[in-house]
Formats: structure tokens, C-alpha cells, sequence
């Protein structure tokens, strides 16, 4: 997507050894790129969320390899450490383990070319993705544009699904991307996602600099918003769904759920087929929930008008206890549907199963 | 309540025509009191949130026309000017109809005299209504903590309905305190409550203060919390309640209800009658929402560590259009039971009336 009118993604192979990512933990105050060298400065990235979403890490997952070949360390070594980094996400396990499988057959004096292709076909194939789920999710929206007569389709989103946390267009935010740029007239309501802000921070940024029209709310707003029939539709990413159609987001994705249920407004998961976990069913009961450090809630972190830079203050008294959970699992019942770069799907094991019958027979 | 061992009201009349409230837009971070002199310095008192909660913005109502009485100025006046501060509120409105009618039948010579004594009992009846409160609901943690054989009974509030919100005692930490003073174990799930984070900065300080264990997440987890069997009873605040038992609060408390229902968790709204509009029965059709400033929202105020201060930053990108609603309304068929300074009522027309069928027979 464009940034002032140049094109970016995410995530490049900027030189032989050397990937560039856009360093998304100075977003949005700041637009800067970073440049890892090493599968640990890779591992310190995702973990630390310089740059972080569903797809994007498992990308990130794969160029950490890449330079694992690069580096020419133990490579299932390297894959357990960038592993280790975030739990939840399904992404990350699947890239490393394709990318695990083509360094196994391939000849030591081949290691970094193959890493270097797997690392990109994935990365390409992440934006081809993205884009095809974008072309889907389009036809939900126009098919509310028409009911509408034209009046603006407003759309709910939590955290950040954009193209930030994919390589390009990304999961959520790929149909708006797809109705705006069709010319049919869009919303969006902006989650803000505490503790780490990625609604206000990354989403309001990126749509923001693509003039879609959006207003940022608390994380605690959009029930009310549902209630009012201020809300059309509810678009979401996924960090791991089960065959069942169980979907892990980040928390709070849960209680938008329940509130679109409660007021008859659909609610779609959108995720690449990588995302989901064929091995288990049910997401609450089988999800490790990644749980991060209590400073994030205890702090927030923005820009200081006053002082001219980036500040961090802290919320409540000093020392208070805080539980930092970073995801939460959205039971199948409340999804709609699950939509992936091959169209919509029932969130049921049926209906995933059905869609890539070719893959898991 | 204490404050480091000295008993402490939020609200009370210092000296003759000064009112002395605890200044709560400067907790946790600072401990400090404000005199009121006049009714428009309340009324700003009350539209900055100085002080605010349910009942305490009742009493403060009282006072300001205690203060219009003292500067012998027009009461109907001063009266519409401190209503139009805060419009979800009940307790605003009930407290200034009961001042007006107190004073419509005295002397002039008396205004003041009946002024501050009218004031004064309706000070002194929300203190005792909320010691009721604490100690209807100390019951239900009881049951529950029969059940748990002495685990910490885990109760999960939102927003700030602790003494803070009240002149003592509170309402929805009512229960809590007075468990907790009877020696059961409880621990308390300290919701955020973005924007204005009343969660975090005055039920984390009120807890800590009475050394009741508590543990502050973000408005995002509480799902996530009752899906994993970790919240046994939800008790929040009311500013307005139907008679029907429909509950408007803080924004966000509707997803908590939600949550809550999917999970089997007993939800209770612990208000004194007061908070209870008799003439409407929809509450998410009849009660209006007030609608704060969207800078709320863009920003974070809290303590800068670094700079030895209290310091407000952005959180998003310059200009983000956000969006401020005040309170959500959770419909009766969510809520278990309404907790009132005279014991349990069931949600419902009928379960409200017979509880105050001497009142509105």
C-alpha cells in the first residue's frame, strides 16, 4: 500500500543478508524502517513488535530463517528461538516449518538460495492472499452498499488486520481497501485496542494515509455503536483458527463478537488458509493465550505535544497488580463465516474442510 | 474510607458557603482537595470530573444549589446550568428536584439554613444506602466463597462505582469491602475503563488504599477471563436504571454482560434508589448518552516517570476523527438482579416495583 504516495510492504530482502522491515513500534508518530541482520535480531523484532500481525510474523518467521542460512547456524536451533517469541500466532509455526522442509532437502552449498526463495514465495504469496480475501470481502460489502442506497457501509474493526500485519493489503482491512477503492462509500469504526493502541497507532495511520474515511473508538464503545445500528458488519483478522471455525484474535475480539451476535450484525473472521490449525478444534480449551508483560497495561505510550517526543505514562498507582492476556478465542457459534483467499466459508469443520477439500481429504 | 489511616468523605461543607470534595481529576498520581464557592464553580466541578460517579454527582448537585442558595442568585437557573452538566446521570437530576422542592416551601430567611440541611441528608442518606448496599451483596459473596471452600471469591467491576463515586462506601465495591473487612477472601478484576481510565486510576487506588487484593487488565480481557472459569460475580455501578432494570453505566459494561451471559456469570448492578427513573422503561431507546470531547479518546493522561509529572499523549496519528460516548445501556434480560440499599430485586418491572411498592405503589 502507499505511504505519501510511494508504494511499500511490509517486509523486503533489502540486500543479500540484510531485511528491511517498516518499524512499527514508532508508528504512528514516527515512520521509519529497521534493517535485521541476524535470526536473533529477527527473533527481537517479533518479540519486541517492531513488527507484528498474523501474517506478517510468519513472513518475518521465514526471512529469520533466511538469515539463519545466511549466518549458517543451527537451523532447527534458530527455529525453536523465533518460535519462542509469540505462542498464539499459527503463522509463525507454519512458516517455519515450510521453510524447514526445503532447507531439509536441499544441498548446504544450495542453503541460502533456497532460503532466500521459500522466504520470498511466502512473502508473495502472503500479498496474493491478502488480495484475493480483499476481492471477497468486497462483494459482502457491496451487497450492503446496495440495501443501503448508497449511504456509507460502516464497518467495525479490532486491533490491526490492515496491511501492516500481513505484507501488503492485509486480512480485515482488505475488502474496505477493495470497497474504497471500487468507489463504494466506507466507514470504519477503529478499535483501539489497549494495551498496545494497534487500532489507534496502525489502523487509524493506515487508512488514514489511504483517505478512508474512520473514527477512532475506545475498545469499550462498540456494543453501543451495535445496539444503535451504527455498525453494518464486523471485520476481524486471526492469529490461529481451529477446524471447528474457533477463532484466536487479539483480546477483546471476543466481546465484539457477542455484541454482534446479540444485535444481528455479522461478524467475519478473515484469514489466509496459514492460519489455520487443522490439528485442533476447540479453540478455548486448546489455545495457548499468550500472556506479555503487566508494564504494557499499567502504561500507555504516545506522543508528549509538550515535551516534542514520545513518552510513556503510567495509568495507576504505582505498583498496582495488572494481568496482560493477548489474545482470546472467539467460539465458532458467533462467527458468520470465515472468508480466505478462496472465498467465504461456514466457520464449521464442515464448512473449512470443504473449502480445501484438495488440501486435508 | 481511610486515606492512610484518616477517615475521608468525598463530599462535605467545610466552612460555611465552601464546599471541600476530593479532587479526583488529579488521582492516583496526587492526593488533593478543592474547595467549591459558588454553584457554577460545582457545575464545572462536575463537567471536568473533579468529582463524578453516580451518587457523589447527587450530592454535588445538592451542594451547588446549597452554593446558589448562599449567593442568593435565581435557583431554577442554577439549577438547569448544574443539570446541564451531565445528562445520563439520575442521581443529578433527582437530587435537584428534591433541593428545588425543599426550597420552594421555606422562607427566604431560611433558604440557606434549609438549603444546607436538605443537603446535608441527602449527603448522609447516600452514605448509609451504600453501607446497606455492601452489606446485601456481602451475602452473595458469601454463598460464593461457601462454594469455593476459602479460594478468593473473583469479582470483575467496571469503571469506578467504589466510595469514590459515592460519599462513602460506594456501591458496586460496596459488597466488596464489606467482605473483605469481614475477612472472606476476594480479589478484584480491575477493568481499565478507557477513555478516562476511572478504573485505573481510582478503583485501583481505592483498593490498594484498603489493601483489598486486585489485579488491573485492560476493558479488552474480561471475556477472555470468564471464559477460563476466572470472574465468579460481576458488581458494577448505575447512573441511570429503567423500570424495567434496564442499566445504563459507564461504556463497556454491556460487552461485560454479554460476556458474562455466554458464561453462566451472575451479574449484578448495585445502585440506591435513587438512580432509578421510574418513568421510563427502554433504556436504550428512552436514556440519552452523553457524548464527551474526542480528545478523551486521541489521548492518555498518567504519571511521566521521566519527567516527574502528570503529562497527557497522543495516541494516534494528529487529527484521527474519534468518537466519545459517555455510558451503554445492558438490557434487563442480561442483568440477574438489581442490588438496592433495600436488598435484591430480579431485573424486571414487576421484581423493582414490589421492592419499593410503598414508594410507587
Amino acid at each position: 500500500m502507499n505511504v505519501d504516495g510511494k508504494h511499500y510492504r511490509t517486509i523486503w530482502l533489502d540486500s543479500p543478508g540484510c531485511v528491511r522491515i517498516i518499524d512499527q513500534a514508532r508508528l504512528p508518530h514516527e515512520f521509519a524502517l529497521l534493517d535485521l541482520r541476524t535470526p536473533d535480531e529477527m527473533a527481537a523484532a517479533i518479540r519486541n513488535m517492531n513488527l507484528r500481525g498474523a501474517g506478517l510474523i510468519g513472513c518475518a518467521a521465514a526471512w529469520g530463517m533466511y538469515l539463519a542460512a545466511v549466518e549458517d547456524t543451527d537451523l532447527p536451533a534458530a527455529a525453536a528461538r523465533i518460535q519462542a517469541t509469540r505462542p498464539t500466532a499459527k503463522n509463525l509455526e507454519w512458516a517455519l516449518e515450510r521453510m524447514q522442509k526445503a532447507l531439509a532437502t536441499c544441498t548446504p552449498a544450495n542453503r541460502v538460495e533456497t532460503a532466500r526463495r521459500e522466504a520470498q514465495a511466502i512473502t508473495d504469496e502472503d500479498a496474493d492472499f491478502s488480495r484475493r480475501m480483499g476481492q471477497h470481502g468486497l462483494e459482502l460489502i457491496r451487497e450492503i452498499a446496495v440495501r443501503k442506497s448508497g449511504q456509507p457501509v460502516n464497518v467495525l474493526t479490532h486491533c490491526n488486520a490492515g496491511w501492516l500485519a500481513f505484507v501488503d493489503y492485509g486480512t480485515a482491512l482488505a475488502p474496505v481497501y477493495a470497497a474504497f477503492d471500487a468507489g463504494i462509500p466506507v466507514h470504519v469504526w477503529v478499535d483501539e485496542t489497549r494495551p498496545r493502541n494497534q487500532g489507534a497507532a496502525l489502523t487509524a495511520w493506515e487508512l488514514g494515509h489511504h483517505r478512508v474515511p474512520h473514527t477512532l473508538i475506545p475498545d469499550n464503545a462498540g456494543g453501543h455503536l451495535m445496539q444503535h445500528g451504527l455498525v453494518d458488519i464486523v471485520f476481524v483478522g486471526c492469529d490461529r483458527c481451529t477446524a471447528a471455525g474457533d477463532v484466536a484474535n487479539k483480546i477483546g475480539t471476543y466481546l465484539k463478537a457477542l455484541a454482534a451476535r446479540d444485535n444481528g450484525v455479522p461478524f467475519y473472521a478473515v484469514l489466509p488458509s496459514s492460519t489455520i490449525d487443522w490439528s485442533i478444534e476447540d479453540g478455548v480449551r486448546e489455545i495457548v493465550i499468550e500472556e506479555r508483560g503487566a508494564e504494557e497495561v499499567r502504561t500507555v505510550t504516545g506522543w508528549n505535544d509538550a515535551a516534542g517526543k514520545v513518552a510513556t505514562v503510567r495509568i495507576c498507582p504505582e505498583g498496582t497488580p495488572a494481568a496482560n492476556y493477548g489474545f482470546d478465542v472467539t467460539p465458532a457459534r458467533l462467527v458468520t463465516g470465515i472468508l480466505t483467499e478462496r472465498g467465504l466459508a461456514p466457520a464449521t469443520p464442515e464448512g473449512l474442510r470443504a473449502l480445501y477439500a484438495d488440501l486435508h481429504p
